[in-house]
């Protein structure tokens, strides 16, 4: 049985620069083998352009601090935000704030935000694209909310929720585009980006 | 913690009229507690008229079947259709017609209805809707569609793809609607209905 690492003749090895759970997932989901080596890139000290810019900025910069002490294995780095009129949701400081985002967010569409970079020493190789997700919440009620926020799930996730949550998955009614973008990695994307990579 | 169950005051049974693993475990992740017991409705006999009436007639009569042996249950059923160029996409017989599908969703946008029944009879308590999500499929290369025949997921499946298989995963560019639905349970409209259900 061939799996995608074959089918792309993946013959280096591959270093996800991120530490997200959910990235690790949607990476193992579609059958690549890779290792995880983090980057620490400080994200706050970028001016906000606009946001497709700056999560392909982000991403280049992770991927770029991992590629150069990898130099042989292909790297792979994300970025994702959240988008709301006109300003980033990062991961709440507290219930407080995550209840606040989460009013925001009720009965109605943000935009998620994704920047992936490959990127290759050796062979001076590199891509940075990004992709955009329009997300839509139905209203919810308070009780909703709180029950939400109990459960701690809110407080570890840039926007306080994550679609493939309990509560999340009811509370969002509607999105357009790449559903896996939402989660942290939008797979679709980063295949034909890897293809690409590969052959040139 | 209250979970979803104790928020919405479910204080019956609930009954997944479905074998279908995937709604079982949609309906584990947004937490609620049920018991399976899998209708046996002849799809087949049913004109087709247009998707959505279809896939409510059938989420009904699913509903109906198992409700009127567990009378004071909530039965909850759906019914799952694949859409293309005015014709179902069932599931294939075999890998030579998983393939003649595959190939027709490529570089094409589908549709996936799903309709769904809520059914009570000691109450006598009925409510059905449908979804609908469009698909976009990017263009596939021959060798992506023959690796994802050959894994074997393609044949027990509608349209003959997972949008969480590996290849499903990456194959879909594009969805426009509730990500849920194509996986076979719009669990966002199925927690509204149960909400309105319980309430009146």
């Amino acid at each position: 049985m061939e799996n995608i690492d074959q089918l792309l003749k993946i013959n280096k090895q591959i270093i996800l620069a991120s530490q997200s759970p959910r990235r690790k997932f949607l990476l193992e989901l579609i059958g690549l083998k890779f290792d995880i080596i983090p980057s620490n890139i400080d994200e706050d000290h970028l001016p906000i352009q606009n946001p497709g810019e700056l999560v392909k900025e982000l991403s280049y910069l992770k991927a770029k601090a991992i590629g150069e002490k990898h130099r042989d294995a292909i790297i792979i780095a994300a970025d994702t935000i959240v988008w709301l009129n006109d300003e980033i949701l990062s991961k709440p400081i507290d219930a407080k704030e995550a209840k606040m985002m989460l009013q925001k967010l009720s009965n109605n569409t943000h935009k998620v935000f994704t920047g992936i970079t490959l990127f290759n020493l050796v062979e001076a190789k590199q891509i940075t694209d990004y992709v955009v997700t329009e997300v839509t919440f139905r209203k919810l009620d308070e009780k909703e909310i709180d029950a939400y926020i109990k459960t701690g799930s809110p407080l570890d996730k840039a926007g306080a929720y994550g679609i493939q949550d309990d509560f999340g998955a009811v509370f969002v009614s509607n999105i357009s585009g790449c559903y896996y973008n939402i989660v942290g990695l939008p797979v679709s994307k980063l295949y034909e980006m890897l293809k690409t990579f590969i052959q040139n």
